[in-house]
């Protein structure tokens, strides 16, 4: 297929230098927003991100590098976001160019705070974009790995798969293989769910809980997970395909992930407020909680490792007490 | 339930030890076979096992301790066996007692190299003892945990659900929740197919593949091994379940595991001899490639990770060349 998309990665972070990276490997350009104008320089001068995967060097001749979003929203058939979720919201309300005949990417992962919506439901009622228009990219994909060309899987979903395959084909190269899903809601609600059992297991851990009280977390996440998604929005999945299973794992089992390591902190004693203080950000399971626990008082799936994690963060109950609940609810 | 059941573990390993340091919790009496006389009478002295789990102290007025298999086969009502798969074949050829009227108990997890058999199928075809008197006792669960008395989970499964539930509460106490199962024949598949599964984890470890693989595999991983119980043995099961998923994962997240290290090494280089030699001991899962693969050419299961594991071990096949193979068959 004749590659002739122009693809922009909104976000400076690791996750946005990754794609890039990526994206580059195959194109002769790529549209890169990010506000950081002191990066941007920085960029340009040394080829490298000055913060994020700084292994990694860039032919900045390929890159079409700007830190005004309409610049790079106008210039892009398909805009990449990966940004935070806690800062999309205040991001686009400098935006004036319409993503009208443009298709947008979710990298994100997160739910956005404001509106308790996932990324590709907040760009479709906030934006006005079409849900045929809505993708997400996702993992299991440690951004870390993909600087170092380790072997990895992406999975890309459009409702309509020919559209993912389309975009799937500007990712695969020798270290990534691109799958595509049509699945945009489950696949999206998968990433938002897996950051919020990363803090359970990162509670669990700080606890003095052990690798087999892991595996049996995991295992009831996995459970949770496919009865969460089966309720928002039922279609034929296999809830072990990487892009589940596999990206729960990736991160459950990480020692680097944020949010396992912000629910290490609660474990091991400190409060929410200083843990988030101790890591200087916010660690996108920390909103997803509240809007996923929000959202499941309506929808009713059973969810008890979720209700252990919202009712530690948002009702200030002691994590050693709502785990050993938790663990007679576990099988 | 009142216990008057008479229970015996067999085997002076770290999981046998770490069997009969649970049953000892809630019981008067444990009679423990193991071959060793230095170690009996060092359990006698010092009461801790010089080898295995030597943190772990007993109260050696509860063991009935003898390194005579009939007398403690003779003893028991249910016999517990933990010995490794190699040597069951060869220890039972001293048996003379029969177990009519016993149940008999698998916490091997392999295959019986002479026979090809998982362990409940050779007690039942060798040892003349009926398939509703067999039971299997799985994890996930690392013995060093339970010596900590860590929080762990155990499944008990008898075809007949009463028989697993009775047993079952020997186990339970603080640390241990035990869950019982009616599927005997896919616990103890499972438990085979992980140490496999585990070797493929080590050998993509040894060869440099990172922590997105390792997710994509292990997703892959019990998508096959549901694929291969149902060939095995069809009925209704949860292959999310932790007997299941959470065993393999316990497992092929370890760095203890001596089938993962035995992986890693091959992933290294080192051939598998030299690897068998290194170690001064065989992995399980070693035998059980060959079996589980031979017994799959006729049931047909889509199987690439045993395949490839098989391929490696047996076939002298470079594990590199293998596993790029493998990799593009992964999704």
């Amino acid at each position: 297929m004749e590659k002739t998309l122009k693809i922009a990665v909104l976000g400076g972070g690791s996750w946005a230098t990754a794609i890039v990276k990526m994206l580059t490997e195959s194109m002769d350009e790529v549209g890169w927003y990010m506000r950081s104008v002191y990066a941007i320089e920085h960029i340009k001068r040394n080829d490298h991100n000055p913060s994020y995967l700084s292994s990694v060097e860039f032919d900045v001749d390929r890159l079409k590098l700007s830190n005004d979003i309409n610049e790079i929203v106008a210039y892009a058939d398909v805009c990449i976001f990966a940004i935070p979720s806690a800062f999309l919201h205040s991001e686009l309300s400098a935006l004036t160019v319409s993503f009208e005949g443009k298709r947008v990417v979710s990298a994100i992962k997160g739910i956005v705070p404001e509106t308790g919506l996932i990324v590709g439901e907040y760009f479709n009622q906030h934006q006005n974009v079409d849900m045929d228009d809505i993708g997400v990219l996702t993992g299991p994909c440690h951004a870390e790995e993909v600087a170092l060309e380790r072997l990895s899987y992406l999975t890309v979903a459009f409702a309509d798969e020919t559209k993912a395959k389309e975009l799937a084909e500007y990712f695969e190269n020798d270290y990534i293989n691109c799958k595509i899903s049509d699945d945009i809601i489950g696949t999206e609600y998968a990433a938002v769910l897996k950051n919020i059992y990363a803090i359970a297991a990162g509670i669990a851990h700080g606890l003095g809980y052990g690798d087999n009280f892991q595996s049996v977390l995991m295992s009831n996440a996995i459970r949770e997970m496919k009865r969460y998604i089966k309720k928002v929005h039922k279609m034929k999945r296999n809830i072990n395909d990487s892009a589940y299973l596999g990206d729960l794992l990736v991160t459950g089992y990480s020692v680097f992930s944020r949010n396992r390591l912000f629910g290490n902190m609660l474990g091991k004693g400190y409060t929410v407020r200083s843990a988030q203080l101790e890591m200087s950000m916010i660690a996108e399971g920390y909103y997803a909680t509240k809007s996923a626990y929000e959202l499941n008082q309506k929808q009713g799936a059973k969810t008890p490792i979720l209700d252990a994690v919202h009712d530690i963060l948002y009702e200030n109950k002691n994590p050693k007490k709502i785990f050993k609940k938790l663990a007679e609810k576990l099988d």
